[in-house]
């Protein structure tokens, strides 16, 4: 054993390890995740809790020949110390630094880029069947969580799976919960699973039979079938049968913090030639035990102390997610027909206090935003008020459910779409910088974007009373207390109504700044004011349909900026609209290009959107044309 | 018995019909659907096989306190017609007309609008929710069909129901086969259930013990759990565990042809106060030998001889999906990389010719769009090239798969969007007027616009040469043979590249013509010169990357014409691009409402987009401003 993880020559190394190495290595990953994430933050329980798992399909599995598949991709961590990037884990996450996720840009190792949930088991059918056209020979292998596994591509993809019959490896990760606790039929059923007897059985079978060398083991040469039938009907007895009738070979439940277990079993998988299904029960957090305990905590989190696991930087005043949280529960109150809704985020999305009051008018469906919508779309059209509490980039999922089931039926569903514009770290998966393109395209809908916190209950009220589809989309993180120029926290929001508001008049020129950009708005206002520019503003709150009202004609440069891809976004729709007039226009967003992970300064300065650029941008512009 | 049907009173009439007054109203009613849509053309087959499944649920539910949801939709003619709406049968599906989908704002007894696959149970979960937040009392009922079962969002919402224990009573409407034929392990899985002993004891059991009058028989009352088992254990043997295992009580596989059993297993599930799945097996097109031989010819169906089944106005040429097809198999003789994806759509997407030459390499995935495309990614990342032809309308599902798995990854997967654009008789949740809108704001992505076979070959070629995104968009219907201005049939495609070409040159209006469009825009060049104005005209066949290089700065009017919502389209980025050069510009596009059924030329004629209207706006812009 080498004294630092990062010594090695991963994952070559591992295939020499003998069992009682591979237990010390998994302590020293721990350590050095522990280690890591609490200075960088990052993804730590799921990381912990597949750290078996991983070292066990490197010792098995020869990647990158072999395609090791991540679902959602945030339990990658060990992966990647396994595969070479130890060392980078420094810049984990960071402007520049390695990834939260995989990325194949990053690393052959990382077979297929993941962000987005259920998609691992599409990707290897994919990939298995590439193998057969191509004449190749590599093993295909998706590690699905079981909260993953609540997302309707997964079962598309199993489904065709089971019916091909081509080879492809199914690991479910099975935490027993996902982010928040899972919930939905198939997490009764992987419950009675997890405490079945078949657990103990399986390990038991697994060490008898084969023998815990990671040989094959010849006692069975030949028996294959007899084998599966043992597998099928002592092993998993009825429990497994959902597999099974999809066309897998299930073996399960393995105990995924056993190496010597986890590695017969997957030698079994490869040494078959079919779909397989590995029930693998694994603990979130594992191993350390301030992640034990609240392993919800420690899914994403910032830096932390090791010791205590209390988080380093507390925010000071509440998030939007908390503001929406909230506002929610004061309008449940006084409406009994307000229902709040989440695909597996409630606690994140700030909906706790929502379920902790009314437990009973709170849904979370699992991660299946698609269902999501069109349950809300269900209760709507029977006189219910509901609230879809989702992230902007991953209610992407529904697209087709908000167009077709609400907006075609004109329901009054209210989408809280938490995470809108650049969310940093999480990178190029997670930026919610889509939702105002498409939206904006959908017939009937009302898109508002607050910028403080009064602003955004403000925009819940309106959009609570509308009787048409809505959406609200907020940023991550804490809220401006109140964000308004010069009358900072005075200005009431009583008898105000949601509209794009002209907070200064300029002759110059004129910006519309739209939601989170708001602040950046005033700062280039008054570095215009610097430089002898006489700058107007308009606080953008509502973007569809679009409220033009506060336009001043006699404005030669008007400058949109906004928090979104600037393809199809806000700015986009205002100089189409403005299109015959004599004005000039200048549009700020992000660029129709994937925008990589960092901090919104960093990548407001990559891309040209930082107050300073924007106004050394206008004054070019004015100087240019003056 | 009255003679015709239409002179019932439905639904209650059925309310005091005996069993055998209502299998003389199956006949009836099977040639009323044969005799009307022979004449107007539509869903003919799916509704032949719910006579007496629909007939059965308004006989024991009360609609519309108690709410019917059909999935897809095209199969509730049956519905509409015991509904009070077979007098508006002669409008079907045309302008002004009966929908052939359920619409609310056609009849209160249509409870949930539905055209896309697979959201009937999602839908059916919120109103049995609203139900219970409000304290009212009614059933609610999901007849979905087995192709419907293969979209992931389904099988989201049986898990949610499954662990809410909700009452919901889901129809799976088992035919065996979706448009086409119907893949999975589900569908074994189904296979299995059809054929095992089960079919007979079900109806046997049934008969025995509840009786054949529609109540639900005393013998068993107060003893529901035994009932349960015996169903659970006896009936469905095995097979029914999947669902059992979601959380349903599994009833069948019933007759769907007999209308005693129905009614008897419907009032069975009505008196249960839990989540019911009941197995019912229908022949698709029953009682019309024609569909019966051909239920896929007899899906969707223009006019047809009601004697013979042959089709009444045949194509003289061939269409876009056919030329997709062709052209396809041709690319794929010399590229053994090349293969086909299909979501239950082969025939209609003009892969028929591509299966049959190389099975191997044609994918159907049944209606799983989601899948479809991460699988196309997972295939393109090793090297394959994935041709994924989907209709437009129904591409909407797989967004999210698009824009994180294939275009973040930068992977060479080809998308032959059929069906964009306005599409005629299936109205509002089937034309592909959006594909246009949200493709471009999809970073990296080449999206083409062919307008004629020739064109869309070359797209192809382009397109499958790529090493990145791309979609080839083309409308629904016969292909134009070679659509160009004064020489059509004699321009060769030899030496050509994919490009916005001028064809002309003019000195007041410059006309860029998009896609389908293309046929318009000669039409409008040819007006306007009539009406001494001097038109330009380019052919739009590129619309992502925007290829400006044939704009022409001098001119004053720029005419933009689209087939796609004027919200984000074409016209709009061009517009935007354009936003700060002197020219005037008129965007021509669908507005930005949902639009409703009719031929192309009656909704364009709604909506301002015939040859004759865009040039009366281009007079009245050029006299106006002149």
């Amino acid at each position: 054993m080498k004294k630092n993880i990062l010594d090695y020559n991963f994952p070559i190394d591992l295939k020499t390890m003998t069992d009682e190495e591979l237990e010390l290595l998994s302590y020293s990953i721990r350590e050095f995740l522990i280690d890591k994430v609490s200075k960088t933050g990052g993804h730590l329980a799921s990381n912990l809790g597949v750290v078996e798992l991983t070292i066990a399909l490197h010792k098995v599995f020869n990647s990158p020949v072999d395609k090791i598949i991540w679902d959602v991709g945030h339990q990658s961590y060990v992966h990647k110390i396994l595969t070479g990037r130890g060392s980078q884990f420094d810049g984990l996450r960071k402007f520049g630094g390695l990834s939260g996720f995989p990325k194949s840009n990053e690393s052959p190792h990382d077979a297929y880029d993941t962000g987005h949930s259920s998609t691992s088991v599409s990707a290897a059918a994919g990939m298995a069947c590439a193998r057969e056209i191509n004449g190749d020979d590599y093993e295909v292998i998706a590690v699905i969580g079981d909260g993953s596994l609540t997302g309707g591509m997964a079962y598309e993809a199993l489904n065709n799976i089971g019916a091909s019959k081509s080879k492809v490896i199914v690991i479910l990760n099975d935490n027993g919960m996902s982010i928040s606790k899972n919930i939905g039929g198939i997490s009764t059923h992987l419950g009675t699973l997890r405490t079945s007897k078949g657990y103990l059985s399986a390990k038991k079978f697994i060490k008898n039979t084969i023998g815990s060398s990671g040989s094959v083991g010849s006692a069975i040469a030949g028996g294959l079938a007899g084998f599966k039938n043992d597998i099928k009907y002592s092993i998993i007895e009825k429990g497994g049968v959902l597999f099974e009738e999809l066309g897998f070979t299930y073996f399960g439940p393995v105990d995924g913090h056993n190496i010597p277990d986890l590695v017969n079993v997957l030698n079994r998988a490869k040494s078959l030639d079919e779909p397989v299904l590995i029930h693998v029960i694994t603990q979130k957090g594992k191993g350390y035990k301030n992640a034990e305990k609240a392993p919800g905590k420690f899914h994403g989190i910032g830096p932390f102390n090791p010791e205590t696991g209390e988080i380093i930087k507390k925010s000071i005043g509440p998030t939007y997610s908390e503001i929406m949280g909230n506002h929610l529960v004061k309008l449940a109150e006084k409406d009994a027909r307000i229902v709040a809704i989440t695909a597996a985020m409630g606690e994140a999305t700030g909906l706790g206090p929502f379920e902790k009051k009314f437990p009973e008018r709170f849904f979370d469906v699992g991660i299946a935003e698609q269902h999501a919508v069109s349950f809300a779309a269900g209760l709507a059209k029977c006189g219910i008020k509901p609230v879809c509490a989702i992230y902007s980039s991953f209610l992407q999922r529904a697209y087709d459910q908000i167009m077709e089931d609400v907006c075609m039926q004109k329901l009054p569903v209210v989408f809280a779409i938490d995470r809108a514009g650049v969310v940093g770290a999480d990178g190029e998966t997670h930026h919610g910088i889509y939702d105002l393109s498409y939206l904006m395209t959908m017939p009937g809908m009302t898109v508002l974007t607050p910028h403080d916190g009064p602003g955004l209950e403000l925009a819940l009220d309106y959009a609570i009373n509308l009787e048409t589809p809505s959406a609200v989309r907020y940023p991550r993180g804490e809220a401006d207390e109140f964000n308004n120029i010069d009358n900072k926290k005075t200005m009431s929001t009583n008898n105000r109504t949601v509209k794009n508001q002209r907070i200064l008049s300029g002759k110059d020129v004129d910006i519309w700044a739209c939601g989170k950009m708001y602040d950046f708005g005033i700062k280039v206002v008054e570095m215009l004011k610097d430089r002898g520019i006489d700058a107007g503003l308009v606080d953008v709150e509502i973007v569809k349909p679009l409220d033009l009202d506060a336009f001043e004609k006699n404005c030669r440069l008007l400058v949109t900026i906004e928090d979104n891809d600037i393809c199809s976004g806000f700015g986009m729709h205002m100089a189409a609209e403005l299109k015959n007039e004599e004005i000039k226009i200048l549009n700020f967003g992000w660029p129709d290009k994937f925008i990589e992970q960092g901090s919104f300064d960093e990548l407001a300065s990559q891309y040209g959107m930082m107050p300073e650029q924007i106004t050394e941008r206008i004054c070019e512009y004015i100087e240019g044309k003056a």
